[in-house]
């Protein structure tokens, strides 16, 4: 409890205790956004972990079977399974409850997650840019939004009061939020996160045992996406597969050119194509 | 000067005062493997500034008009430029001197470099599998080499014998070294370092003005080398143009797997591609 400013009387039920779920609990706890953390997960061992790390304060497996009550709800669970879990929790909260997720494609999920809600359940969909290769509670950072950008996707103006007090959530956080409708959401994600997943994994699908001793450390730095979780990104991937598919077009299109600079010896054309690359890199 | 062993009564000379070559300086006097250092660039300032940094101990802008004599001498200047500076260092040099590269090209570079040398000035390639997006001395690090592959690129059998002095060289700074043949080099550095260039650069020409605030740490590796020299990475990509192309061809086949999985929706095909990508990445 921070005691510039009074703490907050906020219950906050997290459902997937991961590195995203966990990173948040911890970020509510520390700065006194929330009062009670519960954690919601399927694996009994691991959320008594959590608990025991002090990253949660207590948890259910089945949130209807729980006498807890929650004034928000994020949904940290990978993106085939959020909407199922945006319902499962809805239906065991009170009327008021918000309901937000951390998902990284938002089309889909938010439609299939706002259909159907029980009277006086409220969503809207929110994707934290920040995460890791790495998986698991273990690796919480009570300070992984500090300074990132979160984007909120409110699909109509129902959702605008909903996205508002996200927004404030997220903000308490330490992030810097975006707001923007999900398609827009979904073709800038493929371009910068979804894109890069797969040339990364392309790339490491060529390192064979020869070549892997001679990686240094722009091919580890090109590749570390690679390392994450194939059953999230396998779902990724395909919830969000026409515009992951696009911008895999437009990449190609750019490798082309590279390639035909090359094959033709063309040192004027590729040393402008590379300026450009640098110029654009060095400007983020 | 280390008090178990006795400092080295070596002179180097090093063309090239940049990070590379400067670390290179920075280790060799720490390390005691040298006795003197005599930096060898076009910028009397620069150099100047090398020398007040204590990365060098003396320079000359024209080893033809220096009065100093070198054991050994390290060309550290972009690809295009190793042949020429190879020989113009090998024509001020006393007969017994050994010279050797850090080009991330060997096949045209250790050619051009070993014909037509004086009588008793020996040449044999290497390539210190280190380095950054960043560029000049103030950057060195006397400890860049440490645990870093060296990878060293006889011709033939008459260049054995620099071989096996310049591997004790790199050995004696800490690096680990590997020898092969020219073609063998350039082909495997073409898909290990050559690529992530290209497809870092490629990434990065598709980031936007409206894209850029949202480009998080997954995006940022993956583009991190794209803030490379442009003019270096021209001449390394040309100079080692057609393996450079071949391994685009190779990497363009397996962004095509991974395009194809996602537009037909083949959630196992894609799951198994990610999972053998990430086997491959996590071996690293």
């Amino acid at each position: 409890m921070s005691t510039s400013e009074p703490a907050s009387d906020r219950v906050l039920a997290i459902v997937g205790v991961g590195l995203l779920g966990g990173s948040i609990a911890a970020a509510a706890k520390q700065r006194g956004v929330a009062r009670h953390v519960i954690g919601i997960g399927r694996n009994v061992e691991r959320l008594q972990a959590a608990v025991d790390a002090g990253i949660i304060d207590d948890f259910a497996t089945d949130p209807a079977q729980s006498d807890a009550e929650w004034d928000l709800g994020i949904i940290a669970t990978p993106v085939d399974r959020i909407a199922d879990d945006v319902h499962r929790l809805a239906k065991a909260s009170r009327p008021g409850t918000l309901i937000t997720d951390v998902g990284s494609v938002k089309e889909t999920v938010c439609y299939a997650s706002s259909l159907g809600l029980p009277e006086g359940i409220h969503f809207v969909g929110s994707h934290p840019l920040a995460g890791s290769e790495k998986n698991g509670f273990e690796f919480a950072d009570a300070d992984l939004l500090q300074d990132r950008v979160t984007i909120v996707t409110p699909l109509n103006d129902s959702q605008i009061e909903a996205a508002d007090e996200v927004t404030a959530f997220w903000k308490s956080l330490g992030s810097i939020v975006h707001r923007m409708d999900v398609a827009t959401h979904d073709r800038i994600l493929a371009t910068t996160s979804h894109l890069p997943h797969v040339t990364a994994a392309a790339l490491a699908r060529l390192l064979t045992d020869e070549l892997r001793p001679f990686a240094a450390t722009g091919f580890r730095d090109t590749t570390r996406v690679a390392s994450g979780d194939s059953d999230l990104w396998t779902a990724i991937l395909l919830t969000n597969a026409d515009a992951a598919a696009s911008s895999l077009d437009a990449f190609s299109r750019q490798l082309d050119e590279f390639r035909e600079a090359i094959r033709n010896r063309d040192g004027e054309r590729l040393k402008t194509l590379l300026q450009l690359a640098k110029t654009s890199r060095d400007a983020l």
